[in-house]
């Protein structure tokens, strides 16, 4: 008996300092009320979307930019072009402090790719080299090759990667697990003397679609030629060597690393009408690679970012503190335009910063990063969609949500990575089926009013997020971004 | 009150009339009882295919097949090795009457194509000729596009066709309905004057996937060439003629029609032990597109069809009556395969044709053309695999199933087309995307087994389905299908 109390005791005791206080003990009665009163003006949006003048605009705004400019890869014409454009758009919305800042991009250039299986017979492989990625020899790389199921299985028979094109047929868990193939494929079969690698595309679906991506070279290492190629071409190539066929590839890859170029962060403000200087940012990247036109990466995600400004504009809407719209350039190269504004602008400012860049399909909720009491507001807000279905909401476990803000959300800057119905999305990422046909006018209209609501009524809060910044981890993050980031020798 | 009498006499008489008699009446409970005896066979042979012997086989001797031939156009030395092959590896099986029986294919090449959209920029379209379409001049066709939603909208608006590239950007609805859009637009847009014609292609999905697929020119119409595109481009070509944009493309291809080849429809059978002469055709077409690996299109059917053989022989279940192995050649090109077969053998000796031609997914049940008899045997036989949850049936009111097999069953003879959890058949159909990643061992099992079953129990009845041949029908058929079949000149 007296061990069974015991047991009750130490359960009671551990629930007791285990629980975290809910939102309801949190969060003040008034400042709930403060939220809820948000209401008509978080509906008047949502109306101005599905009924009003701004019904299909983002998607009638986006088309029109994807159809003119097509791919916008770092580094390119088509890229600076676009951002020309855009700023005079913004400018010509009314909207404040309209301006480009400048930011050293890498440029690499595709140039000819091809590869071809020829022996056991010859097969075109569709493919797409990886961004940063060094060229082949004009004449290419015509070498055996050797397929493996994993980094381990390569370790354990590494003598067989030496002067050969080495093949990853890795298996699709997660993007997140499975881009490591993607990302470090080249650097680590080059640790073993391999002349070129070949990676299955990192999707969990394929029509014959290759992916392209960004891969980095390691220090020390011979920096080889990579290259995504199909699913289904690595299956064959894997059950092939099963039946210890021999393979023999020729790759051609014209790809290069030339001189950094200059582009520009896209920035706008609807200026706030008592704390000017305290910001909620809203973001989606303008750059794209270069396939496809970037229309769903992210050009959706920059677009209702600019549109939930343009929105508010036309509904005479202006909060407390600034709204600001972000484009954020040279994202696909690892976060250049990001990072530039993360070492310029004064982090504190910030008291919520927001991205969409997986994809604008129909908006669930939030993924938020930051501390329990702004967790409990955003919730808050949250609850003003009931109209439109938004439910979702996660609270990351290590303060990193969305892809650009990352940056910001790891060292203490609450943020929110807008939630859509993205079970597609890595069908289509970084291929060239991302192309207008993934998007959907009301679905970017829901989206551009999410983005819109929530920044109006986070900037326009008689409180700020609760901000919980972590100094240390500012510096050596801040250090940590080269400026101007140099491409690979 | 007599009028109401009236009335509903009138409708039990109608009802009387009207109503077809039920499988219950039409067929004898000996007979069902017969077929209900074949029960433990139909196990013994998905037994076989999902834990004995033959699991898996029909997956790796597909697997086996296309990654060593590939594509297998109809006039091609691919095609040909791929039947050489076939016919060994049929004899080699122990299979009885095997043989190729020469047919006259066209010979058709796609040689090099593109097509770029060079005003108002510079994209690439991703695209592929139709079959039996001529080329361009070697420089290509540099012309300005209209766009037309259907043919209606041409003929309304002929005038804009003259000396453009039409593009038509059709709705998909059905492949029945949408597919006259690929093989009609070439000839009616050559009649309003159009130099060239490219074609949405035709499924309900895309990444960035062209299909191609055959197409044909009517009489006296000018040859123009024709291909198809992408959804998003043609979606996009169509965005941007509304905005009234000027659109000039650069189509270059150097599609050919050669003189016909000699190619063969493969044979083999497991003989009768009573009525040899009278035959179950098991079938599917061993030709393909020039894209992808012809895996599921029809590489599948055919697997299935001559594993079904090879697993009766296995079981040593030899049936009454003979059942055949038939792989079509050249179906692609318009049945030709099947029409020679047509001409040549005797009709009423065909007790039942199966085919499989719309992927070997997960089997559902059957498609059905016969008479109502027929349909009730038919109907008893699926019963048989109540064990794998096969419970489709369709009887077709035009008696018209299968593609091949559909000569057949339009002028009488009872064919059953395997009916398969199709819903993604048109995302691959045609594409490079028709791969072995289409492909599942388990499902290719499940319908080696269903057809090998299903033949058996049909060629070993005590009774012959009934036919109900019409000879008039069978004449004109069988004048109308001209052999050799000349390529458009």
């Amino acid at each position: 008996m007296h061990i069974i109390f015991f047991i009750c005791f130490l359960n009671i005791f551990i629930t007791f300092i285990g629980s975290e206080p809910t939102c309801d003990e949190i969060l003040p009665k008034e400042l709930k009320q403060e939220i809820q009163s948000y209401q008509a003006i978080v509906d008047r949006i949502i109306k101005e979307v599905l009924s009003g003048g701004y019904q299909n605009k983002t998607y009638d705004e986006l088309a029109l930019f994807t159809d003119t400019f097509g791919s916008r890869i770092a580094g390119s014409d088509n890229l600076e072009n676009a951002i020309d454009y855009t700023l005079k758009k913004l400018q010509n919305i009314g909207l404040e402090n309209v301006h480009g800042e400048k930011v050293d991009v890498p440029h690499w250039v595709r140039g000819f790719e091809s590869a071809e299986l020829i022996q056991p017979r010859h097969q075109k492989l569709n493919m797409l080299s990886l961004g940063y990625s060094v060229g082949t020899p004009p004449e290419g790389i015509t070498a055996e090759v050797v397929v493996f199921r994993s980094f381990e299985e390569m370790y354990v028979n590494a003598a067989y990667a030496k002067n050969k094109i080495v093949v990853f047929n890795e298996k699709y868990t997660t993007y997140g697990e499975t881009v490591e193939y993607r990302s470090k494929s080249a650097s680590y079969a080059a640790h073993y003397g391999a002349l070129a690698v070949l990676i299955a595309s990192v999707t969990p679906f394929s029509l014959d679609t290759p992916h392209t991506g960004m891969q980095s070279y390691m220090d020390n290492v011979t920096q080889i030629p990579a290259a995504c190629i199909t699913h289904a071409d690595a299956h064959m190539l894997a059950r092939m060597q099963k039946r210890k066929t021999k393979l023999v590839i020729k790759l051609i890859m014209s790809a290069q690393n030339l001189p950094n170029r200059v582009s520009r962060n896209v920035i706008a403000d609807i200026t706030g009408n008592q704390y000017p200087s305290n910001v909620v940012i809203v973001s989606g990247h303008i750059d794209s690679w270069d396939v496809g036109q970037g229309a769903m990466d992210d050009g959706g995600g920059a677009f209702i970012s600019w549109n939930a400004l343009g929105l508010l504009k036309k509904l005479g809407l202006r909060a407390r503190r600034t709204i600001r719209s972000i484009l954020w350039t040279s994202e696909e190269f690892g976060l250049i335009g990001a990072a530039a504004y993360f070492k310029s602008f004064d982090i504190k400012s910030i008291n919520l910063i927001m991205e969409s860049d997986l994809g604008t399909f129909k908006p669930l909720g939030f993924d938020f990063a930051g501390n329990l009491k702004s967790s409990c507001i955003a919730q808050e807000i949250l609850k003003l969609f009931k109209s439109i279905d938004l439910t979702y909401f996660k609270k990351s476990s290590s303060n990193s949500v969305g892809s650009d803000i990352e940056l910001w959300t790891r060292v203490g800057v609450p943020g929110i990575s807008l939630k859509t119905l993205d079970e597609k999305y890595f069908w289509f990422h970084h291929t060239n089926a991302d192309t207008m046909d993934v998007e959907n006018p009301n679905e970017l209209d829901l989206c551009t009013a999410v983005f819109a609501a929530t920044s109006y009524v986070a900037a326009d809060l008689s409180i700020n997020f609760p901000q919980q910044i972590n100094n240390t981890l500012v510096d050596i993050m801040r250090q940590k971004q080269k400026t101007p980031l140099a491409p690979p020798q």
